[in-house]
C-alpha cells in the first residue's frame, strides 16, 4: 500500500452524515500560529473542485485571511454564488465553531481554445538539481514540506536590518519534498509558498502574514499533467512596503517556460 | 450652488427607510452591457467607507463580476466578517432582485507608522501637459469621464490582429475629466480604468469583460490629499493570455514618485 502524501493527509475533507464538510489542521502544515495559508488555500479550492455543481477548471481564487485558523477540525462551507453558460463564481467559508477566520472566492471555467500570447519570458536560472536547497529544518514545520532553491534573492536572516538592504525579488525552484504530481492543489499552494518580500529585504524577523491572496491560473488540465514532479520556478517581487502593509506578485512558471499561474498578496507586518 | 459632479452622481447611495442602501446605475458610466467596473467597485467601497462601524482605512479589495448588473436600481449589503483590533474584513453584495451579479470583499485597517522601503520607481514619463490625450468621444461613454494621455502602448483597433503585435504594456496619465480631488473611491474607480490587455497587443473589437479585479492601496488619507487633482500615472501589463482568459496587473502613481495602489484582475475574452 501507498503511504498516502502528506499534501493529501493535510487538504483532506470528509463527509459529515448531515453532509457538512470537515477538514482537520496538519501538524505537518503548520506555521507559526496557524496552518500555512497554501494548505488552507488548497484545501478550500478542494471544497469546490469536488463539489459535484463545479464546471469547468480553476480560473481565479482570493483567499482572505481574516483570523487565525484554531489547530483541529473545520467546516467548509462552499456556495455557488452565480453560475453561467461557461463561468461559475463560488465562495467558501472555513467555520470554526461561530468564527469564519478565511474566506474565499473562486472563478471556475469551461475554457475554451482561443488566440493565445505568451508576452513575457521565464527568467533565466540554471536547472534546480544545480542549485542547492535552502536547508530549512529548524524553521516552521511546514517548510519542509518542500525544497526552496534559490536562484537569486535567498533571505538572509539577521539580527539587525540588513544594510544596504538586500533585494526584495527571488527567484526559486519550488518542488514537493516527496514527489507529488503537480495538480490544481498543491498549484494554488505553492502560490502561497514564498516568504515575505520585506523578510527578504531588511532580514529581520518580524510578526508577519497574509491577510489576502489571489491566485489567476492559466493551465489546463493537459499542462498540469505535463508537469509531473518537475521543479516549478517560482519568481516573486514586491512594490511598496509601509505603514504595516506590503504588496507581493508572482509567477510560476513550468516547463517549456509556460506561466501556469500568477498571483498578487498583501501581507501585514509588525513595525 | 456647485453642481455635483459625474462620479459622486454615479456612486451615489441612499438608504431607505427599512434601512436598505440604495443606488442607481449610471448612464455617464455605462460600459457595454453594463456599468464600468470601476464605478460598481466604487459604490461597492462607498458601502463601506460610509458604515458606522467601518475602521481605519482600505488596504484591499476585490471585486468579483459574476453577471451584468442591469440598468436601474441596486441594493448593497455590507457585512462585517471579521473585525480584530486593528483590521477588518468585509463582505459587499450587490443585489438586484434575487440575483447577485457582484460581490466583494474589502480589508480595512487602522494603519500605523512602521519601516518603509519602496523599491520600485515610477517609470519616466513626459508631464501630462506635453501628451495628447485620446479621443475618446466615439467610444463607451464611461471613458468620456477621464482623459487617457498614453505615454507609450496607447490602444490602436483594427479590423485584424495586428502583425506584428503591438505590446500589451501600457503608460498613461490618467485623470477625470472634470477636475475631482483624488479620494477613496476615484482611486478604487481608477484600478480598473485600463483597457483589456488583450485589445492593447492584438487590436481587434471582440467582448471581453474583467471577472474578478483586486486592487491594493499604499496611501494614506494625506497622500491622498497631497494628490489633489494632479493626474496618476497607470502602468499596466500582462503575462499569458489563453483559452479566453487574461491575466493583467497595474500601478498607479501619484506626486513625488510615490506609488498609491497596484493591483490584477483577470478578464475573459472572446475567441
Amino acid at each position: 500500500m501507498t503511504p498516502i502524501h502528506p499534501f493529501d493527509e493535510a487538504s483532506r475533507l470528509t463527509r459529515r452524515e448531515d453532509g457538512t464538510l470537515v477538514g482537520r489542521t496538519s501538524p505537518a502544515y503548520w506555521n507559526f500560529a496557524g496552518p500555512f495559508g497554501g494548505i488552507t488555500a488548497a484545501v478550500m479550492l478542494r471544497a469546490v473542485l469536488e463539489d459535484p455543481s463545479r464546471q469547468g477548471t480553476p480560473v481565479a481564487m482570493t483567499i482572505n485571511f481574516g483570523g487565525l485558523v484554531a489547530e483541529g477540525e473545520f467546516e467548509l462551507v462552499p456556495t455557488l454564488v452565480r453560475g453561467g453558460r461557461t463561468t461559475q463564481h463560488w465562495s467558501v467559508e472555513l467555520r470554526q465553531g461561530d468564527r469564519v477566520p478565511t474566506a474565499a472566492s473562486f472563478v471556475f471555467a469551461r475554457r475554451a481554445d482561443t488566440w493565445e500570447h505568451h508576452p513575457t519570458s521565464m527568467p533565466e536560472a540554471p536547472p534546480p538539481d544545480r542549485v542547492e536547497p535552502l536547508d530549512t529544518t529548524k524553521w516552521m514545520a511546514w517548510l519542509s514540506n518542500y525544497q526552496f532553491r534559490f536562484v537569486s534573492g535567498g533571505p538572509v536572516l539577521s539580527r539587525q536590518i540588513h544594510d544596504p538592504l538586500h533585494t526584495q525579488r527571488s527567484v526559486v525552484w519550488l518542488n514537493d519534498r516527496v514527489p507529488r504530481r503537480l495538480d490544481w492543489l498543491s498549484l494554488a499552494a505553492l502560490s502561497d509558498a514564498f516568504f515575505p518580500r520585506v523578510l527578504h529585504a531588511r532580514g529581520i524577523g518580524a510578526k508577519m502574514g497574509t491577510v489576502t491572496l489571489s491566485t489567476y491560473f492559466h493551465v489546463d488540465e493537459a499542462e498540469l499533467a505535463a508537469q509531473g514532479t518537475t521543479p516549478v520556478l517560482g519568481v516573486a517581487d514586491g512594490d511598496r512596503f509601509c505603514r504595516n502593509f506590503q504588496d507581493q506578485r508572482i509567477q510560476l512558471w513550468g516547463r517549456d517556460g509556460r506561466l501556469l499561474a500568477v498571483g498578487a498578496q498583501v501581507l501585514w507586518y509588525d513595525s
